[in-house]
């Protein structure tokens, strides 16, 4: 089963303490793309303008995702630079140039309007809504967000709350969504926005879901080294919806799985600059990480 | 097996957004003791003055703590007094009178000296130290310690562990302690300093033990409501050791379960003021909690 996945395509200038890496493929759509690629065949929507590096396309070539749904527009690629701070938690925009993302209308080719399985990546709240429109009957829909659409497109974002199953957003967007500190009442209440499944992302803490079947804890694994946490969350997501879409059974019983594998895809995410360290990655270290996880996880009670 | 504890005996005044509560039985040996009660038998050393309330000893008594090394003084009890801001992460020291506490020697009774199981609850290093030197050959030390002691007693910290097994310290601490950020590889330069077993508390995100065996990733029971976090890392060691007293065979086999007593003790420890929640815990809601630590951490691979 493929995987949907829009949301935004980008290049990204990253400088932390140690480095300063211009124009690198990014954007959430990128990043969750390539992770769910690992698991299942990836059919992407976004836009990006005629500077758009050639690698780049042969990059998501090398990853088979489908490429049907990317327009090439006339004028410049999204571009966003920001800076990390020492401990890698606290990093600050330095510019946003939207180019053609400022136009941008997603359009379904026909050969995606059946995905079953649709993970509205980090883009306006419109947009996620305007792919959901043009879709049949997806089996799980799953959509992300950042701060940014809670401050300046809150009623869009409530408005497609009620059309997805899950719902991805870290720690203190969910206390400002739902205004509530304690992170699992903020979970109670966001379920009575309308996702089933709500998850709450700790970047190195892991990730909380909350769910019919209860709570899991879902670890993060313990990195000696982290280069660039730019798009571990959007491959988070990615990683654990592509594992989704090809795991047999009902959502309940494959969900604590997938969200180990997304977790693994993030942190190789985080061991490299923008995708570098994530297109280098083998099914194989994927499995050896979850193996691992596993042993740093589980006790015998 | 029981544990021998040493640390503060205190009266701890605490302010929150929602309420204050003056002279509530506190202090790391107060906590510690009480919460490995629940699984073993506890020699308390310590120091209190004649101002200390009948009611505290009564209660030290109803949990089985043996205080024949705990010292009354001429004087007062150690008092401190604090507040917490609305997430009850951040707090903030308002007052601490030393009291007896300032001329303080801990002398262990003869019956204490042969104890195997040794909780160096926070206290000066110095005095951590002096306790040990007055003990035969305990089979397992743990210490804890607090950021005014990497300030103002690192030498005597230092010193001290060289000779234990076991150290616990927050995240902040252990970044401090060996000058890095990464806590993977913080851990491992602390394991250079002495101790075979290292653990980083992290509050509500759980705790990292790292250990001849390696890491265990060891969670937090997620709270609806937190009262007072005050002691709640006390409380985790202090379940630990408890457990850890108890249980057959080498330690690598229990300690993960030992975490996993002392995790759910501590969150018991948050959800009332001081000690008022912990000591009305049963064993059974220890074990009824664990066992839904459990459901909410392990998956299927």
């Amino acid at each position: 089963m493929s995987v949907l996945i829009v949301g935004s395509t980008a290049l990204d200038s990253i400088k932390t303490p140690y480095a300063h890496n211009p124009r690198l493929l990014g954007g959430s759509a990128s990043h969750a793309a390539v992770a769910a690629s690992f698991f299942a065949p990836v059919k992407l929507v976004g836009i990006v303008g005629e500077d758009f590096p050639k690698r780049y396309v042969q990059l998501y070539h090398k990853h088979n995702i489908d490429l049907e749904g990317l327009q090439i527009a006339p004028g410049k690629t999204f571009h966003w630079s920001g800076e990390y701070e020492v401990n890698m938690n606290n990093r600050r925009t330095l510019t946003t140039e939207l180019g053609v993302f400022e136009t941008f209308t997603p359009i379904l080719p026909k050969s995606y309007q059946n995905s079953q399985f649709v993970l509205l990546a980090n883009i306006a709240p419109g947009l996620q809504q305007h792919v959901l429109n043009q879709m049949r009957r997806p089996k799980f829909i799953v959509a992300d967000t950042m701060d940014l659409w809670l401050n300046i497109a809150l009623k869009d974002l409530l408005k497609l709350l009620r059309h997805v199953d899950g719902f991805v957003l870290n720690e203190s967007e969910a206390r400002q969504l739902v205004n509530e500190d304690n992170l699992v009442r903020a979970a109670k209440k966001i379920h009575k926005l309308g996702p089933k499944y709500v998850i709450v992302k700790k970047g190195e803490h892991g990730a909380i879901l909350s769910s019919p079947s209860g709570i899991f804890l879902s670890p993060a694994f313990p990195l000696h080294s982290v280069k660039d946490p730019t798009g571990a969350g959007d491959s988070f997501v990615g990683g654990m919806m592509g594992y989704l879409s090809t795991a047999p059974g009902p959502i309940d019983k494959n969900l604590r799985r997938a969200m180990i594998y997304g977790s693994v895809v993030a942190s190789f995410c985080c061991e490299g600059f923008g995708l570098n360290a994530t297109t280098r990655v083998t099914r194989a270290a994927i499995e050896k990480r979850a193996t691992e996880l596993k042993a740093m996880t589980h006790w015998k009670s």
